[in-house]
């Protein structure tokens, strides 16, 4: 059989982060969107300071983030994600998520923002965004002894397929007008 | 004379992001707002991950943020600033802000935000919200030639002061209100 194009091969094994990232970087660029990853946040705990040239951090640690990974702004809405990957091919585990997002999700949905979780299947190349709603609904169920993961099927009907093309290659402000659609006139002026 | 009570000498002293940091905590925790503090990033050099115990970076440098220290969401609105001290008491210099952060402001604004700078006169204890309007326009007339800095004449007038009080200290979002009731009917729905 023919080899695939050798773009699918680089495409196949970049990382969602990556490729958020990239669609970010278009949007801001064509002044479709304002959305930023935020920086890992670190604990210093020792840093140098030579003369004559720049600090140097000697001792730091990673720390959990108290938030999501990306936040911004697109036509006007305050957009709150988190981007999540599985090798899972039948389901979601939600031990992906930490409490700490989930509560931040529910604060940011309480103040009228478009928040959800972006989930890339990698072994389908299958992209969906989930709802916050019905991410916190999951996470609240499996605390009372509901399913541990957000099967592919719910996935389906729930979410909303984020569809690849060529600029930028992940197209997810169309997932988000989407969810904006969803959202309008519930909470939302 | 009598001394001052106690909170008020360890108050002076406070850093402006500290007291705003503050003011966040609570407006998150009274359901007022979902505002927060971006992390500084960071340029990894070296990470060690020794054996059963958390991994430690080595090497490490700071490197200038591509927006500003703020961002979140109040009522619906997306929220976008920086936070500058100055010890001058005549006016605010412009050198204070990055050709990036101007940038980051004037994208943000056109997509809807609420943008602007929080500035404290340290040595008077006085408070102004500066909006990004009005900041990019002083930025962009001293590339042709205009003033290095914004009077405090001008700021009393184009901005909007910040109170103190008790709970939080720093009240910056009632500023925040009368920034959205200008821009109302302007640039959001
Ligand atoms: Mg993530
Ligand atoms: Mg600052």
């Amino acid at each position: 059989s023919r080899p695939q194009p050798a773009v699918n091969f680089a495409d196949r094994g970049m990382s969602l982060e990556a490729e958020i990232n990239a669609s970010n970087a278009y949007y801001l660029a064509t002044n479709q969107a304002v959305i930023h990853k935020k920086p890992t946040p670190i604990q210093l705990v020792k840093v140098d300071y030579p003369k004559r040239s720049a600090a140097v951090v000697r001792e730091a640690y990673f720390r959990r983030p108290s938030t999501t990974d990306y936040n911004g702004i697109y036509h006007g809405y305050y957009i709150d994600f988190d981007a999540k990957e599985t090798k899972n091919v039948t389901s979601f585990p939600l031990k992906n998520f930490h409490q700490h997002q989930i509560d931040h999700l529910a604060a940011c949905l309480k103040q009228g923002g478009i928040c959800f979780a972006l989930i890339k299947f990698t072994r389908l190349t299958a992209y969906y965004l989930l709802p916050a709603s019905h991410l916190i609904t999951a996470w609240q169920k499996q605390a009372q002894g509901g399913k541990h993961s957000i099967p592919l099927a719910t996935l389906k009907q729930v979410g909303i397929p984020v569809q690849l093309g060529l600029h930028p290659r992940l197209q997810y402000l169309s997932a988000v007008d989407q969810l904006i659609a969803r959202q309008k006139g519930v909470n939302h002026e």
